[in-house]
């Protein structure tokens, strides 16, 4: 039989993008589709009832939700090629334990930098900054999180590359620093140049329109009235 | 080489309880350390110095933190004795799945009931009911979430079997109904009842206490002044 494999995503899905990744880096043939999140198709709802959310892989009829639970599945799934994970359980727990502190502490960190200024905003950089040196330290002897090659943690924490620039541009502040984060800015631009990586970026334009919309309204409520 | 195994964790902490279960499921022979969490020792500042918090393995000299992460490398490092997870990829993901729901939403809604009175109440419990729905669901055909044998969704939602009663009868409103959720309600007797399971949960009456400290500051507001 042959396999059929569908993602539903958004164009601009950081989560998504992890499971594009993945499915690249094994060689996986699917079918992607892109949602309007603004009004969610059925096939969408079906598949993710309880976050009603992309990305879900729909693998010959089975849909799975939640990026990082996808790309364990993706791992275990299509095993000849492109382990994303090491084999020694150590180093797995390693990337498992870092790809949460990338969403439950950095994102957040980075989220909280939107529409802030002066005082509050300088008090919000330093606390990214401080999850920051983490990954910074994670690097160290490395060319990438997984070593010589990139691995699930390089995919989890893929959003930084693509978005750190952006955010930066929009609210006019350096957050990752090249002096103060040496590997981490080295990372970057060493993981958004494997071509698997550019090709499925997102332009760097539209993300720069939705990122300046969403900092409307912080920038309408700093205004006098 | 004697393998060294070492759990900090504290007297009542549900991630901790995971940890205690998965190793004993596997016959792993290991030293327990009930933390102070008020004053923490510098073991495990320096085991988990990202979170600073139980439960963390010591195993051989190595740290593991954050339970979901720890309970993957125990069946892992431990693959011969009673996997956690079943072989197939798909059920794989759904236990892992429902497990991030049970942190991501079941806790927090939860979390939400304590102090909330009359309609607040209601609708909080509301919440709870709209999530416990899904897990009724998933125990559908089933005795446990990991089918005839508890797995590691079991593990994962343990504290729901160990803590909603406590919960229960502090605030003094039912939950987690039979009439309502007949699965879940048969599942968390059965689940408890493993001698496994009920020979490291935590005096019922301690937890009572606990919890009864934990809403003090609730009251508290809710006094006129």
């Amino acid at each position: 039989m042959a396999e059929e494999v569908k993602l539903l995503k958004s164009w601009s899905s950081r989560f998504g993008l992890r499971v594009v990744w993945a499915l690249k880096l094994k060689g996986v043939e699917y079918d992607s589709i892109d949602e309007d999140l603004s009004n969610k198709n059925p096939l969408l709802l079906q598949s993710n009832p309880v976050h009603k959310k992309v990305p879900v892989l729909l693998h010959n009829g089975k849909s799975i939700s939640e990026s990082m639970v996808i790309l364990e599945y993706v791992d275990e799934t299509w095993k000849q090629k492109y382990p994303l994970l090491p084999e020694d359980p150590y180093e797995r727990a390693r990337a498992r334990f870092w790809a949460k502190f990338g969403d439950d502490k950095v994102l957040p960190s980075m989220k909280s930098l939107f529409g802030k200024q002066g005082k509050e905003q300088e008090e919000a950089i330093g606390e990214v900054g401080e999850n920051l040196k983490f990954l910074e330290e994670e690097l160290k002897g490395k060319k990438f999180f997984g070593g010589e090659k990139i691995g699930l943690l390089d995919l989890a924490l893929g959003w930084v590359a693509n978005l750190v620039p952006v955010l930066e541009e929009v609210i006019g502040v350096k957050v990752i620093d090249k002096q103060k984060f040496p590997l981490l800015s080295a990372w970057m631009q060493e993981f958004t140049e494997i071509p698997i990586i550019k090709e499925s970026l997102p332009p760097y334009d539209k993300l720069l329109t939705k990122f300046r919309v969403m900092l409307e309204p912080y920038v309408a409520a700093a205004q006098p009235a």
